[in-house]
């Protein structure tokens, strides 16, 4: 291709990465966003806590790489070296920052805790850097420039890493560095999974164009497709890209639910409050983690009025009705017992939809007729009560999660229809 | 110290892993298998399919470590390279093993599947190497000396890898190395920050043996402290490291609530059991994500009923009694109403023990008395009802978790006064 590649490494620092205490789930999440960036991301590299092996990996990452960025080790505590590694590196010194101090003495006096020495070391930062402002935590970021290379540092904790990766270190490399035109869409599935999708779509992926690459994502209960363009000329891609998305909704539409980063909750929402319906819960095996997707979404108490989580079997017979008989002739894993218990709560919550899970998430309970894995799930509608049967596998976690995400996208089906 | 300390470098090859379309779990898990061996994980490093680039990983991973373990780049498709880099590190060349061709032709037989040119060539491996039999696929695995050190390869594929592992390589580390004793020991501890933590702890952290290290490994709402102990003598260290952990618990034991991978929910489910108790929610700014917690323990409906999930006031009052006077007069988030709650579930469901949330999870809602992140928890007891008021942040997801968090801390404190 003609334009020039941009490579980046990835350094992390810090012991608990390298036993395998803490699996390194932040280069994952960096190589994707540099990626979708046009950056190529080719080394990576793992220290401990040791000022030398630092300053040594710090010199290896600069042989492979324009763009170097490291994670962690920036905590308040005295095992953490990654400042005075940077200062020893570049040659200076570390100063008090008054912003991050400011901002440092806010948190602990908002949350009415006292400040420690140790957090006010958080605003001593190396006198030859750029502070990279962490709203989201008390370590800040850094920004070093050497020999045309940008050195870029942040804390480990995934949830800052992210904020400031976004904020500040993405587009300083923009600014730094002239990037290829890319364009990626990520198309959300859900209730097939990913060698079924896979067949499904072999001959639409083999005559996609060449700058149009691919990539299979999945996770529990989802499949994420994501398609990655390159090229220098921005309008022709996108109109290929579009005409790319378009064949795959002929081909495999009824699985897509939505797109980049939408959540089933999410979707399932939207449908709810663009129509004025509430919804509730019942849970028995899936033990409240519907609930949690549900009202993860800000806002969901616009639609979502609550839950009534079944676990024990006098539960589902003293808040859902469900009765005796139900329970011993065809047991709380049944058509009748999810139904029963979707349009109880309906009922009892005053809802226009409610959707009902119960099974066997193991690792104990399973039978020869209804092994580990069994689930039912109900949706109840303003017209009708649908069940369906499920296997979920041998993983108590997994049945939990594909249970729910399942739920979620049967009703999100009832809604389309509605 | 008086032992010779054996390091290990870990060296993954494959460009999947770089640009995160692949998370690298292999070496979290070879860090803890090392680890527990007695072998310090003290470098990792990740390069693309290049053998430039590999070769020049073995060097750096040669200057750090006496074992050196790689694992990738060994599938029959072109762009794996890392047997041919292999040769040019050790300066051999392919031959085919008579071993692993029978293998691998008999694999294909049994899956009835034609046998390529690409599949015969995992059958040539490097003249210098001992030949690490696969029996989870058809890539083999190699070992190779050189000046003392010991390199092995193994295919990326996890199962494979483990198998390899378990079977091979840890066989060879220890009949060619003389391994220090190495002990490791994880606290648990919630309720507390970080940095608190650490001032509290700050003069027995410094009192601890030079051979017995530290680490914080902090998520949301939950630090593990990591001790980590190196000696020849297995009977002493294990004496210093109970007395140095009696000695954290002497200081620091209120937040301690359990070690190596205790969860709460597990912690706080066994206290329950093993008294005969049983427990009930009533979840508001939670959102069902306590029931979770609890229900994702294997096991848990031997004493956890069930939930009210009274996301909309109208349900407070309606399944849980909150009147309209406390609505009115003191909020839903309010300590009233938690009480109410936690006390009207218990009854419900009939329970020995009942936890209560409500909270503005935001991003809306707050106001200036109440700003995003207050946050009621109650706890019911056979003999009173307790309720405590935080500030979990602005966060909603961290909002709700570190909500959930608590509250199982604070039932636990509480079971452990019955």
């Amino acid at each position: 291709m003609s334009y020039a590649k941009i490579n980046a490494a990835i350094l992390t620092i810090g012991d608990e990465i390298l036993i395998g205490q803490v699996t390194d789930t932040n280069s994952a999440w960096l190589g994707q966003e540099l990626s979708k960036a046009g950056i190529r991301v080719n080394f990576r590299i793992s220290v401990g806590d040791d000022e030398s092996h630092i300053l040594d990996a710090l010199d290896k990452a600069s042989q492979y790489a324009d763009i170097i960025i490291t994670t962690g080790g920036l905590g308040p505590t005295k095992d953490d070296k990654t400042k005075q590694a940077f200062c020893t590196y570049f040659d200076t010194h570390l100063v008090e920052n008054a912003e991050v101090l400011e901002w440092v003495t806010r948190i602990f006096r908002m949350r009415k805790l006292p400040m420690l020495e140790s957090n006010k070391f958080q605003a001593m930062v190396p006198a030859a850097c750029e502070v990279l402002f962490n709203r989201s935590g008390t370590a800040p970021g850094m920004l070093f420039k050497k020999e045309k290379k940008v050195y870029m540092s942040m804390p480990g904790v995934p949830f800052e890493m992210k904020t400031i990766f976004t904020e500040h270190v993405l587009p300083a490399i923009q600014s730094s560095f002239e990037l290829p035109y890319i364009l990626h869409r990520t198309i959300q599935t859900a209730s097939i999974g990913e060698s079924f999708l896979a067949e499904k779509i072999k001959q639409w992926e083999s005559d996609l164009p060449e700058h149009i690459q691919l990539a299979y994502l999945p996770s529990v209960g989802l499949v994420r497709l994501r398609l990655s363009g390159y090229s220098n000329n921005q309008t022709q891609l996108e109109m290929e890209m579009n005409n790319c998305v378009a064949a795959l909704y002929n081909i495999a539409g009824e699985y897509i639910f939505g797109e980049e980063n939408d959540s089933l909750a999410e979707v399932t929402g939207k449908l709810l409050a663009a129509n004025g319906y509430t919804l509730a819960t019942a849970e028995s095996c899936t033990g409240g983690y519907a609930a949690h997707l549900i009202t993860s979404v800000p806002g969901s108490s616009a639609y979502y009025k609550g839950s009534i989580i079944s676990y024990a079997n006098e539960i589902k017979t003293a808040e859902l009705n469900v009765t005796d008989e139900i329970l011993r002739t065809n047991g709380a894993v049944s058509e009748q017992c999810v139904k029963q218990m979707a349009e109880a709560v309906s009922k009892k919550f005053n809802t226009t939809f409610g959707i009902a899970t119960s099974g066997i998430a193991g690792p104990g309970g399973g039978t020869d007729e209804k092994p580990v894995g069994t689930v039912w799930i109900a949706v109840h509608t303003p017209t009708e009560t649908i069940a369906r049967k499920f296997n979920m596998g041998d993983s108590r976690e997994r049945t939990i999660q594909r249970t729910a995400l399942q739920a979620l996208d049967m009703l999100r089906k009832e809604l389309l229809k509605q």
